[in-house]
């Protein structure tokens, strides 16, 4: 199904050269899944010069040989740093990368007391995250049909609100329909959040049920085929009001600032500062209380993102969300999020619903 | 809605005492909600002496003070290790424990850099993990409730099942089901693995379709009011080979004879033991790749674990699955998974399904 991916590994092995080391110990689940096709939930890579060893547990051990036949394959009890310490134990000469936000202490103690003299440890950061950041076409084709996807259930969805259904309720058609269209999952559990609820940006359902002259805000996401996308829109049961009005036409703008600033060789920070400028000079910037996006692809949140002074600049092959909001404690919030493609003359918008108000 | 537990704070006050440490940084969410309610996406929790501080960012800062009326709020964009990071610089005399297991090497290098000479770090895994193994009364009762919801969910999803029907189409009934009974979500990605698949512990659901003649493994759980529950069933579709039979009726046996062993005192290694010998009298002791069991509450997995060696003993209130399986690559796998409450007099099994074989 899956073989060990040759020209990442080399990416991969360049950029360690550059870092001083000639090994990496990678322990991100997502990071091993793009390197190797393992799509287990136990697993650790070990990358040398020459070699590449996959650490996992019985659980996992039919998968891992069906998912990445050609690997060097160890079966260790209980965590994969176990089996690794042992590994490198009778090592010598490795300078071995690892990555300082994604191994917790304890593991560190565990590795630096297994493992002899022989090896050196370099902590550099986001070596494979990097790499992720920038998808290539393949990539780009399966994050397109992940938005479809969740495209195709939001319009679904919101033809379904009407007033007396619970947040939950409609919760569940959301992740019922995705399957039903073949996702494997949803990328995040799908928020419904209406009235003074949708001033929570990061809401949960709940069985409160939709009023009436109520905003109501919905962000979903799929997985296919292992990629994410990720989408939000807000309608307003009954006809909004005129201050609801504003605050929409404010977000819409501030989003579709967002996106028009986004072309290979803009600083991430200077999109969101794109979206934030709009919004203050609605003078509503103190209510856009999060950043303006962030990547996706194997993972719901990744590189790069776009938040304030991010000084990294886009590429062709990022994948982004752009999804301002406006926020006000017990009245109500605001959100419009798209997908964003960077390609090499701009951006191509993955999602496709309706960006304007619909009143109910 | 909630407030700060002062019962469970004090109990956590006492245990940080006799670690030699006067103050807690608390980063794992289900334990900063465990002490004070707050559910976020994004918080730490520092308890002193006599203060409890909760650092979140924006995005949640409504929710924080509604959520936790009584405490110290600290906004804080971004990270809320860097809101901890600032406010302990100006601290003298503190002796802070942390959980080596859950702060990265990155947090932590942040945290002893922001902070000065002040502060001293006491390394101690697990002080509200350890509270959160024994459950109250009201905790269990939720358990309960959660657990009677997956049994639900489980006899309907059986009831549904038939040739040609996928694997997603399946796992999206019981996501649907789910939330429509009340449940916020589910425990886990439910697990529908059809034929050889059967024999993946962890298999993810596909499109593949259910065939005739081959085994069903249902793995699923609901999230009632935050407390989860996980529950296996599996059934064969048409009738069952003589060898099926015998798998089954061993992994029958071995979830009994595990079930019959859970009582106050007794070693949670011990409980995985008697499952193990049992399916060792049937020759088939190699095919359990996985331990017997996990605890359950607020997170899928939990102490106490039902694994090889475990010394810790059982007390009332530790709530369990116990779930032996036999996995044969290329064939298939049974799994047999109940939820259990450890009672002062032995055990309560919270899951109601039938455990007999059921051919379809």
């Amino acid at each position: 199904m899956h073989t060990i991916d040759t020209r990442r590994i080399k990416r991969v092995r360049q950029f360690l050269e550059r870092a001083g080391a000639n090994a990496l110990l990678e322990t991100h689940l997502p990071n091993v899944y793009y390197l190797t096709g393992f799509s287990g939930d136990s697993g650790a890579l070990m990358l040398e010069a020459s070699t590449a060893t996959l650490f996992t547990d019985g659980r996992f051990a039919v998968q891992a040989k069906e998912e990445v036949p050609g690997i060097k394959l160890q079966i260790h009890p209980g965590s994969p740093l176990g089996g690794v310490s042992e590994c490198l134990h009778r090592k010598r000469g490795l300078r071995v990368a690892i990555s300082p936000s994604r191994i917790t202490l304890a593991e560190w103690t565990l590795l630096k007391k297994g493992v002899g003299k022989g090896i050196r440890w370099v902590a550099v950061d986001g070596v494979v995250d990097q790499l992720r950041a920038v998808k290539d076409a393949s990539e780009i084709g399966q994050i397109r049909e992940a938005a479809r996807l969740a495209s195709e259930v939001m319009e679904e969805t919101i033809r379904l609100i009407r007033p007396g259904l619970t947040e939950l309720e409609l919760a569940a058609e959301i992740g019922y329909r995705m399957r039903l269209k073949g996702a494997s999952g949803e990328s995040f559990e799908a928020i419904v959040a209406a009235g003074p609820r949708s001033a929570l940006p990061h809401a949960r359902p709940t069985s409160r049920r939709i009023g009436t002259n109520e905003l109501v805000v919905v962000d979903l996401g799929a997985i296919l085929r292992r990629y994410c996308s990720d989408l939000t829109r807000t309608v307003h049961v009954g006809r909004a009001p005129a201050r609801v009005r504003r605050w929409y036409q404010a977000v819409q703008q501030a989003q579709a600032a967002a996106v028009d600033a986004i072309k290979p060789g803009v600083a991430a920070g200077a999109v969101d500062a794109a979206a934030r400028r709009a919004l203050q000079r609605h003078g509503l910037g103190r209510y856009f209380v999060h950043s303006t996006g962030h990547g996706i692809g194997l993972e719901i949140h990744e590189e790069p993102r776009l938040a304030r002074n991010q000084k990294r600049l886009l590429e062709a092959g990022n994948v982004v969300t752009v999804e301002p909001g406006v926020y006000v404690a017990g009245v109500g919030g605001i959100r419009i999020e798209d997908d964003i493609a960077v390609t090499p003359r701009g951006a191509e918008i993955l999602t496709t619903p309706p960006r304007e108000l619909l009143e109910l």
